[in-house]
């Protein structure tokens, strides 16, 4: 094991993982904690919810993507708090000391201050978040197919999709995809094509962070795949039967939430001031005020380059991730701290289904078919490894090819938990 | 829809949707009624236990299985009971009359009349048992990595399989794999190649269906990979920490039973006399006694053919659902009823692991690299569709070459059931 500066990271999303990775020829020994086993590619969770792809397809053991970093050493434990003045982590798997901490753990779901909606609308940004909105989605078809009432038949077989950022718009393309396509040929008394999906949006637009023309395809390419989109529509309910909207109720068989998240409880483990949405507000260097030797990076810090705030997206974590690992690279070496983070937007790409996707990228503008095939080829190439790769286009290859989706599993939860111990 | 006799199959496996098919052209309505959305190929289901293959993988929804046979419907749902004087099947969703009834329900695991076993000792059967079983191999060893005393360490690196049969052996042989060639390189404070597998067996040896000399050949096999067989050794007693054998007590990080299975209740549904192992025991047409229009077949079967008992794989189950498929048939269209059933045994296959298997079919025994190829063409053989093979053979072929596995994801029960209604 390699000696020196003792760094804990905390979170092996994109922002933990480049911070090690920046580390990897710096005099410390690397502890990255998380307490999942696995680093999952967030942008492609939408396709697992929908059947098209298998979670392992999007997801990598943490332990394999710095197994040949031999300073850095990975455990799977759940952190229970910090105590920055003793500088330790304490966890579920005894308690680290450390000289240097990064804090990268992310985001959740949030429902504005309505915790009780989140068993109603799973939100998606876990594997397991994934198989489960699979589940629900897959099931009211069968319930739909197995139920005598026509009623709740049409209950069922409409799906609301609340948040048309880019993952509300790509569930509720995927999922007309679904529908439309996948389904129909395999029921008999039910007719797939015939289901409901709504995208509900409090904002005057989808994809708020697009230029206004690409907004406007994106919202008729998904009028054009069958999705009802309701802009200006503010839910003010939600429950195991549907939504409630300040215009009235919506009877559903799942009910999806991809509008808002929340930062991970990390502002106060660095002791940080919280911003609105619960991130740590942070220095100029990622550093928390007054704790220079703590940092908050990803979804969890908020920040502020060239005068706007930094979104909350995978490049912005892997250059914080980058940036702070070289820093405290710097500060071992006892080289000068590099300049304050700034941050360098490369684009935004969202796709709604077949040959329709969008593009913003260092003021290119792409729509529809040019669009879709670079959003696919900047997917792909953003997937770590071979295997993965070659999976990822196989599946999409078959579904091009076929209307077909490879992965439609209803798994249940299973029975027992592991023991203990 | 077709109009005709009304069929009821219980259950989509190999023996229900076999008679499904069978009857794609006879003047019948069948309804095939599963509690499960998917038919899962189970003898490659321990490649999913043990991390090489994604559940997708070896699962597909039934509905399309039977997407263009037209007379067939599917409903997910559990069956409550079966009321064979009314001729009505009750299930979750509503109740079903039949004029024909074919039980195809399948075993579970049988623990000795040691329910209790059953948390710490899961078996392989289905999707959930799979991911549930790779859930606590690979949790072991992360806990392993974490942990730091040094008889919990060595607690956690024991793995011990209970039952030699061919699902004992093949689990046995791939966490053999696992830990020697997929893992060390991975972890820094444990050597995963250290694990201690011990595959415990009370009868006198492994793989008892096949002919001695292979019996011979699966044990050496699975000894140089570095596992440790115990034969005529009882398990007494299992716990979450470990087993008790009648020599004394192994503690043990995971414990994975393959040693008995039981039919699933569909002896007292069809009204039938049930053997030991719950199995409905039927007439030589399969149809229970008395009861011309009831059929019981597959692992819930007990039949016997050529004086010996049919056994309970995926073969047996397939010739008795054709079996059946055209007996209705031939009854439906007022053709003479075909002679008893007669099962044929086409041979027998079991794998160790990376070139090394058991074949013995029609008088053919096949050991070695020979065996373990015949072993992988016939799985890949076996499996349906174009998308399902090369994904499996993409893994294998990424599996043989790297030495890695591909799906090593621990994945939790997810928080939230679904939502009732």
């Amino acid at each position: 094991m390699a000696s020196g500066a003792r760094v804990i990271i905390v979170g092996g999303g994109f922002g933990g993982l480049e911070a090690a990775r920046a580390l990897s020829r710096a005099p410390a020994e690397v502890l990255l904690i998380d307490r999942q086993n696995h680093h999952c590619f967030q942008p492609l969770l939408y396709q697992v919810a929908t059947a098209a792809l298998s979670p392992a397809d999007v997801a990598w053991p943490i332990r394999t993507l710095l197994r040949r970093q031999r300073n850095a050493t990975v455990i799977m434990a759940e952190v229970v708090g910090v105590d920055p003045g003793r500088r330790q982590v304490r966890t579920s798997a005894g308690t680290h000391d450390y000289d240097f901490l990064v804090l990268a753990t992310g985001a959740t779901h949030s429902y504005f201050s309505h915790p009780e909606w989140a068993p109603a609308a799973p939100g998606l940004k876990r594997i397991e978040d994934a198989t489960d909105i699979r589940r629900r989605i897959l099931t009211a078809f069968e319930r739909a197919e197995a139920v005598q009432d026509e009623a709740e038949r049409r209950r069922l077989l409409t799906f609301v999709i609340v948040g048309a950022g880019p993952t509300g718009v790509e569930l509720a393309g995927a999922l007309a995809e679904v529908a439309r396509d996948a389904l129909p040929g395999d029921f008999r008394r039910i007719d797939p094509a015939s289901a409901r999906i709504v995208l509900v949006e409090a904002g005057p637009r989808v994809l708020p962070v697009f230029p206004d023309p690409l907004s406007d395809y994106a919202r008729r390419a998904l009028e054009r795949a069958g999705v009802e989109v309701m802009l200006g529509a503010r839910v003010v309910d939600v429950g195991p039967d549907g939504v409630r909207l300040e215009e009235g109720e919506i009877a559903a068989g799942a009910v999806l939430w991809a509008a808002g998240v929340v930062a991970s409880p990390a502002a106060g483990w660095a002791g940080a001031e919280a911003d609105r949405a619960g991130r740590a507000v942070v220095e100029p260097d990622l550093s928390a005020p007054g704790r220079p030797e703590v940092f908050v990076i990803g979804d969890t810090a908020a920040v502020s380059s060239e005068g706007g705030p930094v979104p909350g997206i995978a490049p912005a974590a892997k250059q914080m991730g980058r940036y702070v690992g070289r820093l405290i690279a710097a500060r071992l070496a006892g080289r000068p701290a590099p300049p304050p983070f700034r941050y360098r937007h490369e684009g935004d790409l969202a796709t709604i289904g077949r040959r329709a996707a969008v593009v913003s990228v260092h003021g290119l503008k792409l729509t529809g078919y040019t669009a879709w095939l670079f959003w696919s080829l900047a997917h792909i190439y953003f997937l770590i490894g071979l295997r993965n790769r070659i999976a990822v286009a196989l599946n999409w290859a078959f579904n091009y090819v076929t209307y077909q989706r490879g992965a439609r599993l209803i798994t249940e939860p299973a029975a027992p938990p592991p023991p203990p111990g």
